[in-house]
């Protein structure tokens, strides 16, 4: 096998890109990334569904997520809702729901409801307000806390504290650790490709001087 | 096959958790991640690597990526390098080196550089002033932009943008998507949990009315 030929691209190169090919490229250089739907509903119980892929942790006690919004895009409906409310769920999405989930992101009409334009089924629990994804495996409440302005660019980091958490049974370690592919939950790269996963190994907390080993059996 | 048992899961026993537990739990939920090396260096020379799990995607035009940080984390050598010198790298992680990668996360002495300790190669290129890991397949150089702080629990969310980008030629598409799966970078879950990824599919661009499809061959 010969070597990879490695490809140099510089900051001129990527802003001289058309539009849509900057987008695929940029999108898909940070790795692979988290892709969950976002619900919500507004005080008139108008529901609205939205796949995200920038979901962040922020924090484990209390445990804080954010998430971006760009000013005017699509998904402008679930950080309206949001604001309005104050609550909203993430639904980890499995293979067997992903295409529903992609498409979610086209623009309806405002009065159309991204759950019954795709067959996928609200859930309401535990008096919480928002919808949960039916089909979700994974399933957390989150109330909204924070909204920071990133001024480089005009984006909204929202950031927001998990209330109830739904997971399989049999998806929780001892330790703590949940088994997001043993329960079927998916990544994507770039602005439309979905993989599932295939463990390596839990490694052991590193230490200076001492090997690391499996955690896992 | 029976129906999975599901757990349901409350805010306050999130909150009763011993530390360690809540720490891997909190960090499970948000779903895969991105995980990356982080190369720097200060105005002495000093080299830093760290291993960071946080790479959020925040813009296209121009390409920028935000990381957080914690207060007095393993990681505070690299914040304080970017912050004094302005510039760092981006290096994905492979099968072949997720254990070094890992093995960057130990608690080393102020002098101790993690390349040396970890036998990862540091590489110098177009005169950028951080340095790359040579093992990795796709290396990004980044310059600081902007520092954001998160009020709610006192991190600060780190934005650069993309100066330069190296990338196995093979993994660029026409339409701009890198295939990073083909270049064999992997993701993370959890704080130790490493995959490696199997595509499932690229979606089409979603409309209303009309059907998804396969945009791979």
């Amino acid at each position: 096998m010969g070597e990879t030929l490695v490809k140099h691209i510089t900051h001129d190169e990527i802003l001289n890109m058309e539009k849509q090919e900057r987008v695929h490229f940029a999108n898909s250089l940070g790795g692979f990334k988290s892709v969950v739907l976002i619900g919500t509903q507004n005080n008139k119980m108008q529901k609205n569904l939205a796949i995200i892929d920038s979901i962040l942790h922020i924090g484990s006690n209390p445990p804080l997520f954010g998430m971006v919004f760009r000013p005017g895009a699509v998904e402008r409906h679930t950080l309206e809702n949001i604001l309005e409310t104050g609550f909203y769920t993430i639904n980890h999405i499995t293979e067997k729901i992903h295409k529903q989930a992609h498409q979610t992101s086209a623009r309806y009409d405002q009065g159309d409801s991204e759950f019954e334009k795709t067959g996928l089924t609200p859930e309401y629990k535990d008096h919480f307000f928002a919808p949960y994804v039916a089909e979700s495996k994974i399933q957390l409440g989150i109330e909204f806390k924070e909204k920071v302005p990133i001024s480089v660019n005009n984006t909204t980091l929202i950031i927001g504290e998990i209330i109830q958490i739904y997971i399989p049974e049999d998806s929780l370690n001892v330790d703590g650790f949940v088994d997001i592919e043993k329960a079927n939950s998916i990544t994507c790269s770039g602005l439309d490709s979905y993989h599932k996963t295939i463990q390596l190994d839990r490694l052991s907390y590193a230490k200076p001087n001492l090997e690391i080993t499996s955690i896992i059996n």
